[in-house]
C-alpha cells in the first residue's frame, strides 16, 4: 500500500530560498513561466515570472544546450543555473543558465504586452483580456494587495474575540429590500441573491457575541457607473453588547490601523511597486451628515438643496473637506437620515428623522455604512408598520427578537471599493479580479 | 470636532481576562445573556452565556438591589460580581453578584430548552427553529470547530506560497456543465450560479502559481440525502508546477496535519464538549479505483456491477476496508474513470480511461475531488471535441492554454461534508448553519 504523508520537499527553489543565503556561486533549480526574453547577441536575458516576483536568468550562447530560438514567451520552463550578485537585477541577483527545460507551452503568442511593467492600454481592453491581463506584475499586485485587506479583517476580528460565520447566499428575502435583487427559482419557490448577510450576521450575534464573514453580495442595479457592481465581496461583521454605534466606528478605526500596518510589513514590494502611500488612520475624524453637509456649502459656496440625501458630489467635497482641515483621507459621517435606512437600523431617541447610523468615506467615496440595529422586539415591530412591512415575510428573523437579543451594531465594508481608493484607481474595475457589471458577465 | 482613534477600551471583562488571574476576591463587571437561572430557595445560579463559554453567577437575597423573580432567561445583562475560585464552576470561579442591571429584555420565552446541555430534539425542530437553537452551547461548539478548519485551511496554504483569490458566483457557463445548475436573469443574459470557480482558479495559476478560495457553490441537485446541500462552502486551491496529481494530495494531507495540530492546541473546549476525537493524519492510505473496488468486492463478498462507477454503499465500505486494514479514517481513491470526470481533468497517458485524478474518503464520504488538470491548448481542444463540445462557449477560459498555462492541479473540499465527519454527525445539515436544500430555503 502506498501512503502519503505530507508536503513533499521538492529540489526547485523558491525566490525567498535564495534571498535567505549560501546559495552564491551554486547552482539552483527554478521554476517559473517565461516572462519576457531580452536577447542581446552573445548574451540573453530571460527573466522568469514566480509568484513571488521575477528572476533574471543569463542565457550564453554555449553554456547550454536548449536553443535560444526555441523558446517562447509564457513557456512554464524549468532551469538550472549559477546564483550570481547581480544589485541591478530585481531581488539583487541573477541565475547563469546551466540547463533549462520546458515544462508546457503556449500555443500562440501573447495578444498582449504583458510582460510591459504598466499596461498601457484601456481598462476595456485590459478586462477582456482579463484571463491574462492578470499576469502583468502591476495587475497581479494590486490583488496581492487586496489578499492583505482581507487577512488583516479577520486575523484584526479574530483578536478582538470575533467568530468567523458562513451564512447563506439564496435567500427566502433580501435584507435590504428595493428592486435591486436578482431573482431565481430555487425548486419552484422564489428566492433571491443575499444583498447583504445582514440577517444572518444579527442572528449570529445572539449565539457568538461578535461575528464576521467575508463572502459575495448581489446587487442588481442597472446603473453603469465607475463606483458600482454587481457583484461584490463584503467585509461584515457584526458585534453585540454595544455602548453605542461609536464602538463600531471604534472597531473598524482599529481594522484599518491593523491592516495598514501589515500592509506596511508584509507587502512592501507590492505597495511600492504601485506607488501606494498609506493613508493616516491613527484617528478617523467624525462628524453629523446634518453638519458636514452645512460646512462644504459653506466652504465651497453650494446650495443645499435636499437636507434628507447626500449626492456623490457632496460625497466628494466631505472627503475634500476633511482632507484640506484635518488632513484625513477618511471621515466617519454619522446620524444619515431615517428614510435613507433601511427599517432595522436604531431611530436617534433624540431625533427619530435621524439613525444611529454611519457611512465612512475614503477620499470622498463610500467604503462602508454601518450602524447600531434595533434589538428590542416590540421597536422592530413598530418601525415595520410604520413603514407598510409585513412581518410575516420575515418571520426567521424576527424570531431573534422575539427571544432576546442584545444591544448590537456592525458595518459592511466593500472590499474593492476600499482597494480601488487605497491604490488610487478610478475605476472600481481595476480591483476585482473579474468584474460583473450590467453588460460584463464574462469572463 | 470627535475623532475616532482606535478600539474602545470597556470595564467589562473576558473570561479570558478573568482566568489570567489577579482577579481574585475583586469585583469585575461582566455582560453577557441570562442562559439559565436555577433558582435553589436562598440562592439562585444565574448562568451567564458569553462568546467564550458559560460563567456561574450566585445570586443572595439581598446582597443586591435587582429582584430575581424579574429577570427573563435570554435577556442581555450587564452584572458586577465578586470572583470566587469554585472549582465545580465552568473555568474554575464563579461571580458572587452584587448588581445586575438588565440591557435588553425578549419578548417571549424561548419554545426550546437552548439551555440544555444537549438538544434532545430531531433536526427538523432545530433547524425550524435555527436562529435560536444555535444558542445551544453544543450546537455552536461544532461551528467554532468548522471556523477551526477553515483557519487551518488559509493558514496553511498561506504558509504554503498560496495567495487568497476571490472569484465571481454569477457565471455564463458552470464549471461542470450538466442540469444540476440555478439559472438566473442576469440583465436580460442567461446567467448560472458557479457550481465551483473551477475556471477561475485555474486561471489564477496563470497568475500566481498557487491560489486558494473559500466561497460558497451552488448545485441544483434534486436529491435530498443526508449528504447532499444545495449551497455549500467549498475549499478550493489549485497549484501550478506539479510533477504529478499526487502533489496535490500530498498538499492537501498537510493541510490536515496542520488543521488537526490547530484544533487540538485552540479548539481543546469544543472538541471535548462535543467528545471528538481527531482522526490521524500522520499517513493516508492511497488506492487505485479499480484496485479499491476490487478490495472490498472481495473482502466483504461484493460482486462488481460496474467496474466504471462507485456506489455510495461502495464508498462506505472503502471507508470500512482502510480502517480494519490500516487503521486509517482517510483513504485517497485514485485514478477516476474518464466518463465520470469533467472535460478538463487530465487522462493517465497510459490508460485513457482513466484520469490523474482523485477523490478524499472519510470514513467512507467523498469530502474532496480533485487531480492534475489538463494544462495544453490542443489537448483540452482534442477533448472536448471528443465529448462534443463547442469550444466558443468557454472561449475566454480556454484562452488561457492557448498563451501558455504551466502543469497544475487543485481539489475542492466541502467544508460542510469535511465538518460532519469529524463531528461523527449523520446528517450534513449539521454542520450547515442555515442549510439549503431542495425543500428549505428559509431561515
Amino acid at each position: 500500500m502506498e501512503f502519503i504523508s505530507g508536503v513533499r520537499q521538492k529540489d526547485d527553489l523558491t525566490i525567498k530560498a535564495v534571498l535567505n543565503g549560501g546559495y552564491e556561486g551554486s547552482s539552483v533549480k527554478m521554476r517559473g513561466a517565461v516572462h519576457t526574453i531580452r536577447d542581446m547577441g552573445e548574451v540573453a536575458f530571460v527573466i522568469l515570472r514566480k509568484a513571488e516576483g521575477l528572476v533574471q536568468c543569463v542565457y550564453e550562447e554555449g553554456a547550454l544546450a536548449f536553443p535560444l530560438k526555441d523558446l517562447k514567451e509564457e513557456s512554464a520552463v524549468e532551469v538550472v543555473g549559477r546564483v550570481v550578485t547581480e544589485e541591478r537585477a530585481p531581488f539583487g541577483f541573477e541565475l547563469h543558465l546551466e540547463q533549462l527545460e520546458v515544462l508546457s507551452e503556449p500555443a500562440e503568442i501573447l495578444p498582449m504586452a504583458v510582460n510591459k511593467y504598466k499596461l498601457n492600454t484601456s481598462l476595456e481592453a485590459k478586462l477582456a483580456l482579463r484571463p491574462v491581463s492578470l499576469r502583468n506584475v502591476t495587475e497581479r499586485a494590486k490583488f496581492k494587495i487586496q489578499e492583505g485587506i482581507v487577512r488583516g479583517f479577520r486575523d484584526f476580528l479574530m483578536s478582538q474575540g470575533f467568530t468567523e460565520v458562513h451564512t447563506p447566499k439564496i435567500v427566502a428575502r433580501g435584507a435590504e429590500g428595493g428592486s435591486n435583487v436578482f431573482k431565481l427559482d430555487y425548486f419552484n419557490k422564489k428566492a433571491e441573491l443575499g444583498q447583504s448577510p445582514q440577517f444572518y450576521k444579527q442572528t449570529m450575534v445572539g449565539v457568538y457575541d461578535r461575528v464576521f464573514e467575508v463572502a459575495p453580495v448581489f446587487r442588481a442595479e442597472k446603473h453603469n457607473t465607475t463606483r458600482h457592481l454587481n457583484e461584490y465581496v463584503s467585509l461584515d461583521f457584526e458585534m453585540g453588547y454595544i455602548d453605542s454605534f461609536e464602538d463600531v466606528m471604534a472597531m473598524e478605526t482599529g481594522f484599518l490601523q491593523y491592516t495598514m500596518d501589515l500592509l506596511a510589513r508584509e507587502y512592501k514590494k507590492e505597495l511600492e511597486m504601485l506607488e501606494v502611500k498609506l493613508p493616516d488612520v491613527s484617528r478617523i475624524p467624525s462628524v453629523r451628515f446634518d453638519k458636514a453637509k452645512e460646512l462644504v456649502a459653506e466652504k465651497y459656496n453650494r446650495k443645499i438643496r435636499n437636507p434628507f440625501d447626500l449626492e456623490p458630489e457632496e460625497e466628494l467635497l466631505i472627503g475634500r473637506y476633511f482632507q484640506e482641515e484635518y488632513g484625513s483621507d477618511f471621515v466617519f459621517v454619522t446620524h444619515y437620515p431615517s428614510k435613507k435606512r433601511p427599517f432595522y437600523a436604531m431611530d436617534d431617541p433624540a431625533d427619530a428623522r435621524f439613525t444611529l447610523s454611519f457611512d465612512l468615506l475614503f477620499r470622498g467615496l463610500e467604503v462602508t455604512t454601518g450602524g447600531q440595529r434595533i434589538h428590542d422586539y416590540r421597536e422592530i415591530l413598530g418601525k415595520m408598520e410604520k413603514r407598510g412591512m409585513d412581518p410575516a415575510d420575515i418571520e426567521s428573523y424576527l424570531m431573534i427578537f422575539k427571544y432576546g437579543m442584545p444591544p448590537h451594531g456592525g458595518l459592511g465594508i466593500g472590499l474593492e471599493r476600499l482597494t480601488m481608493r487605497l491604490l488610487d484607481e478610478q475605476n472600481v474595475r481595476e480591483a476585482s479580479l473579474f468584474p460583473r457589471d450590467v453588460t460584463r458577465l464574462e469572463p
